[in-house]
C-alpha cells in the first residue's frame, strides 16, 4: 500500500516538488494526489503519471477538502499563506502531518499544543526564504556554538534575480516571482535591525539608500537592503544577546539607487487610485508625480526633482522602461500607482522563454572563540534551467519535498508547529539538497564586524 | 424667558465663544449653560456670571446629556469631532439646532434628511479652517460668478503661527494648537491637487519640498505645503471644472525644508514604538535613525545622510532643538518616534505666558470675465492677545458664536446638515467678524495662474 501525499495547490513554484515525489514514487512507494482549482493547467507528464491522481479542489468546499485530507498520509499546502489555516484545522481533526513553505501565522501557531498532543508535525517555512535561510544559518550557528563560540554578528541576505546569461537590461533585474511583492517590497513600516548593539530604524523612503555590498566569487558584486523584520528571529535562533542582526534582500548593485526614484516619486504607493488611469500614457503617469510647469519638459522636471546629474546612468534606466513614452498607454482602470508601475515594469522585466533565473543567498557570521574573533561568510547561488524549472521553484520546492518524505519516513519525528531550525530537521534536508546542486560555499575571513578594535568612540 | 444656549466642552479654544454669548446675554436675552467634564477649569468670571450655569457633563452619561439638551434652545458642541454624533442624534430626537466647528462626518451627513424634515439647522465647519476659509472663499467666488465670471483657479492656505513680536526662534514657529496634529501633519496618504487641469500626487516624504511662497503686506513672506484633501470641496464650492485647485498649510519660509529633516529621518513615524525609549537621550534618539559607524559622530552622520552643507542654516535649527544633547533625556516609555519628537519640540516650541499667536489665511482666485483673465489675492491676519485669548480661539470661536445667535434669531433659516457656503450664512457672519478685527484684504493683481498665455507646450 503506497503512502499517499496530498499536495494542495500546484502553482508555478511546484515543478521540482511534484517531480521529486514522482521520481521517488516507485522506490519509496508513494502515491501523489494533487488538488488544484484548475487541474487542467497541470502538465500531462505529471497528471498522466501512473502514481499520480489529479482532482479539482476548491478550498472552500469543505467536504471535498476533508475527504482528500482524510485519505492522505501527509498534506503539503502550496496555497497562499492565508489559506493554510483551514487545512491545518482539518489536519488536526484528521490526524495528518502538514508541510508548508509559508511563514507561521499567529493562528497556526495556536495549534501547536494540539499538534504536539496528537504527535503531528506541522513543518512550515521550509522553502527558500523562509526555509533554506533558516537551515543553512542554524547549521553554522550550531557548529560555532558546539565549539564553544559566541555569536556576535549575523547578517543574511537573499534575492531572486536573473541569471548572468539572461541579464540583458540596465537594471540587471527581471521578475522571477510575484511582481506585486517586488513593487510593494519594504512598505508597511520602518525596517528595524541592530548594529553593534545599537537599534536602527529606517523609514521606507530611505530603505533603498541604506544598502550594503557583497562580492560573490564568480558572480561579482551584489547589494542588499534591509527587510522589515530583522529582529523576528532573535529568539528562534537563540541570538538574544547578539550585537548585530540584519536580514535583507539582494539585488545587483545600482538597482536600489534607481528603484529609489520610484519610491521618491510616490509611484509604489498602493493606498489610493489614480483618477482616469485608463488610457493614460506612460509619460502622463510620470507627470502626475512632478510639479506643474507650463514650459519645462517632463524629462527636465524629473532630473531636477530627483537631482539626477547629466551623466548619471540612472537616467538610462528610466529611458529603458519607456517612462517618457507618450504612445504607450496604461490599460488599467482606477488603478493605484503601484499597480500601474507594476504594469510598466512587466512590460520590460518579464522573463523570456529562454531566460534563466538565479537565486543568491549570503550569510555573514561573526563569533568569538577563546578570546579571538572570527568571521564566516557563506553563499549559495542556484541558476534555473528555464521558465518552468526555475531556480526559485527548485529552492522552494525541493526542501518542502525532502521534508515531506523525511516526515513520512520518520527521519523527522519531533511533533508540533515548527520551523526547520532543529538539527534533526536541517541536517538531512541540507545534505540531500547538495545532491541537487543546492549548496553553500563557506569562507573563513578576518573578522570585521562593524566595530574593529582599532577604532571606537563613535556611535 | 431667555433663550438657553448649551455649550458642550469648554476647552481652551472657547474663550471668545463664551465671552461673546455672555457679553450679549442681556441685550439678546440669552442664558448660557456650559456642560464640561471638568467644570472647575472654567474661569470664575464666566462661571459666576449671572446669565451662566456650569455643570459637570460626562458625554457618556445619557440621562444628564439628554436632559441638558432638552432644556436648551440650541446646542454648540466644542468636543472632539468623533463625539458629535451622539449629540446630533439627541438633537434630532429632541428637535434642537446644532452648531460645531468640525468637519462633517459621514455619520452626521446621514442625519440630513431627518434634520431637513424637522426644520433643524445642523451647522458645521463654522470655525476657522474649516470655517472662515469656506465663508471668505465663497463670498468672493459668488461675487465673481454674479458678474458672469468663470473661476479658473482657487488656492487657499491657512496657518496657526507665532506673532512677529513673539517670534524668537530659528524655526519661526511655536505650537499654538494641538502639537500632535502638527507632528503628524500630512501623513495618511498622498496629497492630491489639480494644477492647470493636471492631477498631481505628492507622497508624504516629498510634501515639505513642494512648497509655494506668498508675500503678505506688512508681514513678509510665508510658504505653504499641500493638504491631503484639496479635491474634497470641488463639488461643495461648485468648482467641478476648475483647472487649478490647491489647499494647503502656511508656515514661515524655511520651516518646511527644515521639517523635512524629521520626515526623512523617520522621526514623525507614529506606527511603531521604540525599544527602551525611556531615559534615552535626545542624542541617542537621533542616532536611531542614522547609519552605524564606529568612528563618526552623530553630527557628521546627520550632515552626510541628509546632505546638509557646512553653511546651511538648517543646521542651526537642529542645534536649537538640542537634538545632539546627550544629557537631556526622554521620559516616555515605549513611545513612538512621533511622540518622542513631539516631546523634544514642546521643550522648545511652547508659547511663553507673554507670547502671542497669529493666524494667517491666504486665498488666490483666478477667473475669466469677458474674455479677460483676472486674479484676486485675499489675505487675513489675526494676532492673539495672550495665551488664553489667542488668535486661534478668536477665529474658531467667534464664527461659531455668531452663527449660533444668527440661527436663534432666525437670520439663518435653511434647515439640514450643512457647512457655511450659502450667502444667507456667510454674509452676516463675515460682516460681524469685521467688527472684531477679523477681515480680509483684497488685491486685484495681474493674472498669473500657472500657465501664462505667452508660454505653453509644457506639462
Amino acid at each position: 500500500m503506497p503512502r499517499n501525499i496530498l499536495v494542495i495547490g500546484a502553482g508555478k513554484s511546484t515543478s521540482y516538488l511534484l517531480d521529486y515525489f514522482l521520481d521517488k514514487s516507485e522506490e519509496e512507494e508513494l502515491h501523489l494526489t494533487i488538488g488544484d482549482l484548475n487541474p487542467d493547467t497541470i502538465s500531462q507528464s505529471i497528471s498522466n503519471h501512473r502514481n499520480c491522481t489529479v482532482f479539482e479542489l476548491n478550498i472552500q468546499n469543505e467536504d471535498v477538502r476533508q475527504q482528500a485530507i482524510a485519505e492522505s498520509d501527509i498534506v503539503v499546502s502550496m496555497l497562499p499563506a492565508f489559506l493554510h489555516i483551514k487545512i491545518a484545522a482539518d489536519c488536526i481533526a484528521l490526524n495528518k502531518h502538514l508541510v508548508t513553505a509559508s511563514y507561521v501565522s499567529d493562528a497556526l501557531k495556536k495549534l501547536d499544543p494540539q499538534a504536539q498532543e496528537k504527535g503531528l508535525i506541522f513543518m512550515n517555512e521550509v522553502g527558500l526564504d523562509p526555509g533554506i535561510d533558516h537551515m543553512s544559518a542554524m547549521q553554522i550557528i550550531d557548529r560555532i556554538r558546539d565549539k564553544g563560540g559566541k555569536i556576535l554578528l549575523f547578517e543574511s541576505f537573499c534575492g531572486g534575480l536573473v541569471a548572468p546569461e539572461s541579464d540583458n537590461n540596465l537594471w540587471n533585474y527581471k521578475f522571477t516571482w510575484n511582481p506585486r511583492n517586488v513593487v510593494l517590497a519594504g512598505q508597511g513600516g520602518a525596517a528595524k535591525f541592530i548594529q553593534e548593539g545599537t537599534y536602527k530604524y529606517v523609514p521606507y523612503h530611505k530603505l533603498f539608500r541604506r544598502t550594503e555590498f557583497f562580492d560573490i566569487e564568480g558572480y561579482g558584486r551584489f547589494e542588499g537592503y534591509a527587510n522589515r523584520d530583522s529582529l523576528n528571529y532573535r529568539e528562534a535562533y537563540g541570538l538574544e544577546n547578539i550585537l548585530t542582526l540584519y536580514r535583507g534582500t539582494m539585488r545587483r548593485t545600482g538597482f536600489s539607487k534607481a528603484w529609489n526614484m520610484f519610491v521618491q516619486l510616490g509611484m509604489t504607493d498602493d493606498s489610493y487610485t489614480i483618477e482616469n488611469s485608463e488610457n493614460m500614457s506612460y509619460r502622463e503617469f510620470m507627470n502626475l508625480f512632478l510639479p506643474y510647469s507650463p514650459t519645462d519638459s517632463v524629462e527636465l522636471k524629473l532630473r531636477h526633482y530627483l537631482k539626477i546629474d547629466q551623466d548619471d546612468r540612472m537616467w538610462e534606466k528610466v529611458l529603458e522602461l519607456n517612462l517618457f513614452d507618450d504612445q504607450k498607454s496604461i490599460p488599467l482602470k482606477n488603478a493605484t500607482p503601484a499597480q500601474i508601475l507594476q504594469y510598466i515594469l512587466e512590460d520590460s522585466w518579464t522573463l523570456a522563454d529562454s531566460d534563466k533565473d538565479m537565486i543568491v543567498m549570503y550569510h555573514k557570521f561573526g563569533y568569538e572563540l577563546n578570546g579571538e574573533k572570527h568571521q564566516i561568510d557563506a553563499n549559495m547561488v542556484v541558476i534555473g534551467e528555464n521558465r518552468t524549472y526555475t531556480a526559485m521553484a527548485k529552492t522552494v520546492g525541493l526542501p518542502v519535498a525532502i521534508a515531506t518524505l523525511a516526515i513520512l519516513n520518520k527521519k523527522i519525528t519531533t511533533p508540533g508547529v515548527q520551523i526547520p531550525i532543529k538539527k534533526e530537521v536541517y541536517e538531512p534536508i541540507l545534505k540531500e539538497l547538495q545532491s541537487y546542486g543546492i549548496n553553500f560555499k563557506e569562507y573563513e575571513v578576518p573578522y570585521l564586524g562593524y566595530n574593529p578594535d582599532s577604532v571606537s568612540n563613535g556611535d
